[in-house]
């Protein structure tokens, strides 16, 4: 039986291929630091898990297409709260950040349409695209400059006929950038020079350090009906089990089509959606806290990776990932290695190989993507074994 | 801004597209029995509930992409009973059954392929098919005979070089046609013949009425590697807001393909699928009791509505849609008249207008479909408030 041209061409997880790896090491008794997988270990809020435990509804039903009214008014002033002017017609639920990437793709381009997009860039663009028939065009961004964007020009060489769309994830995923001003500047002035809309990935928006403060592309004035932000609760509220997101944008007629795809599917979760309603009510002190923690790992690796010679590491002003670029010939080869041969005290490290996060051939070979979601004690660890194994594995791969 | 094609071509759903007559009216005090939207007034199992009740983990987060093992071992076991003989690693756990349709058509047909799907079918095939760039090609179905699959040369006339695949309700939604081994077979043998995969949605399989007995796909020998079920706790626990479904194929390289694509979208939602797991453990007494209510509302619909000598109306053997041909010229403009104009005693029905449960233009402008959803006394009060207004829209569609 023949399967779709998009059934063998969609890109396995970089992300999850290597579990095998992993799952045979843990039969050999290994314990395995996972720092492959933006799955925090910050425990999700009480006030959500008990909206999960009050849930007193005799019949489990479907919701609006749009999400329940009562969430969408309270996104509307979490927006509101930082200083984006939407409203909650301006919002549609979606599941999880995933479904708001899909459905912005298939609401902006027809098959054959491209997309640019920032690289490395989350690895699972590559699965929405296939599926929406869009092909990605990459703007290589540099760890050498902390993978800050190109100036419009590079950004403009790359327009088409075919061009529809600029998706960023700002703070990004995998390289932690956080896009100032001027660079969103250029995105903007592209966008409306060559008609594109442009598709903010922000799901990280709150973890931003060192002061630095997060633009939404939402907040950007001349560009209202070209905006689209993606957004989620998965991170935000170490809540990446319960698959709720959203769509905002200020444009009438896109949020009319979404809403239509997104009656086919007739309703996110509903409980989830009260769940994460419930998150809306958490203070500033929340996040206070929380970006303190990250904050403090993310020095820990950083510091760790500086302390090698041969690793070029940009320190990353947002999210929770670092992306380093090590002395190795085949980073993957490296991880692998890391969970059949490597261990210390019978402990392991995992993490991301990066050349699934580009969608230029060949680039990435070299480099990882490490996300800092365990504590402070186990991090430590981790990054010792890894830096440790890294050392000798160079050796190893020296002599082949 | 330009959208899409596809942005500009997707149906809206005719089941919700008339909510706006309905909030009006609403607003006008009127009482509305919402026979139009397949949301069962079932109370959702109390084994589910409790599930939600008693999470209790720390961190709620990611599943693995295909699902949670646990679930779909229960799953497993569940088909195991039917006589179905498909293992966990058969099994991939969807966003409802609505990702299992999208997914299917994705990773069965490229841009352009043709699936052939019998009409009146599920409306929201119609949007999958869109966001998959796919074209659906109707078998067409009557009233008259029940809504019986025509014979194989019938189907075979329909292929083309193009169709990749057959995707049936069964039990139908909207026509409430159960499918004979005798149909099936003609089915099998065409799909075998032309090299197509069979899609089963079967998410009302325990819902027969009559000693009528269910047949799925993936009990028809011959076709192991053709066969795709499409599943779903939605209709069969009341619990249409768990948004939990599940794919069921023996085809490994289909599975394997499927799989990349829910990598993309990372997992369901974690809590809800521990809530669809709690519902394996009820018994044959949990189905016995439903279909028992939902067989007496089938009586008093199908009842009332062949009391009326105009109504064309085959009884349903499944599913708990019935789906009769009115005395009309345009059933949809009859619903909004029914929702603007009419009440009694400030309560009016709503029901969904058929022809977007037609892929050929014109086909339904007479029908609607009923979903039996509301308790036996509500049901009958809104069938005479619906055949009562058919008689006084008649009169006034006359004189028109």
């Amino acid at each position: 039986m023949k399967l779709s041209n998009r059934a063998y061409q969609v890109q396995e997880s970089p992300i999850r291929k290597l579990m095998p790896y992993a799952l045979e090491a843990k039969k050999r008794g290994i314990k395995i630091y996972h720092l492959n997988i933006g799955q925090p270990d910050i425990e999700t809020p009480t006030v959500m898990i008990d909206a999960y435990k009050n849930y007193d509804e005799k019949v489990l039903g479907y919701g609006p297409s749009q999400g329940l009214e009562q969430y969408r008014e309270g996104l509307a002033y979490y927006y509101n709260k930082l200083g984006i002017d939407v409203d909650a017609d301006d919002i549609m639920v979606t599941v999880a950040g995933s479904e708001a990437i899909l459905f912005s793709l298939i609401a902006t381009c027809n098959q054959g349409d491209e997309i640019i997009i920032p690289e490395p860039f989350y690895t699972n663009y590559n699965g929405f695209a296939t599926m929406a028939g869009v092909k990605i065009v990459p703007l290589t961004t540099y760890a050498e400059n902390g993978f800050e964007l190109p100036a419009a020009d590079k950004i403009e060489a790359l327009v088409t006929s075919k061009t529809k769309a600029i998706l960023l994830c700002n703070p990004g995923n995998p390289t932690g950038a956080v896009y100032s001003k001027q660079e969103l500047r250029q995105v903007v002035q592209v966008a409306k020079k060559h008609d594109l809309f442009v598709i903010s990935d922000e799901v990280y928006r709150e973890f931003v350090y060192d002061g630095l403060e997060h633009t939404s592309i939402l907040s950007r004035e001349g560009i209202e009906d070209r905006a689209i932000v993606v957004d989620s609760v998965s991170k935000r509220y170490s809540a990446c089990g319960a698959r709720v997101g959203c769509i905002v944008s200020k444009n009438k007629a896109l949020m009319a089509a979404i809403l239509k795809f997104a009656q086919a599917r007739l309703c996110p979760a509903t409980i989830d959606q009260i769940a994460a309603n419930a998150c809306l009510q958490l203070g500033d002190d929340y996040f206070e806290h929380v970006i303190k923690e990250y904050d403090k790992r993310r020095n820990i690796v950083f510091h760790e990776l500086k302390e090698h010679p041969e690793i070029v590491c940009a320190k990353p002003g947002g999210a929770f990932y670092i992306f380093p670029k090590l002395p190795v010939k085949d980073a993957e080869k490296f991880i692998i290695w890391m969970l059949q041969e490597y261990n210390i005290d019978n402990e392991t490290v995992m993490a991301a190989p990066a050349c699934g996060f580009y969608a230029t051939p060949g680039k990435g070979n070299n480099e990882i993507r490490i996300a800092y979601v365990l504590n402070e004690e186990a991090l430590k660890k981790a990054m010792k074994i890894l830096l440790t194994g890294l050392d000798i594995y160079r050796e190893i791969e020296s002599k082949q």
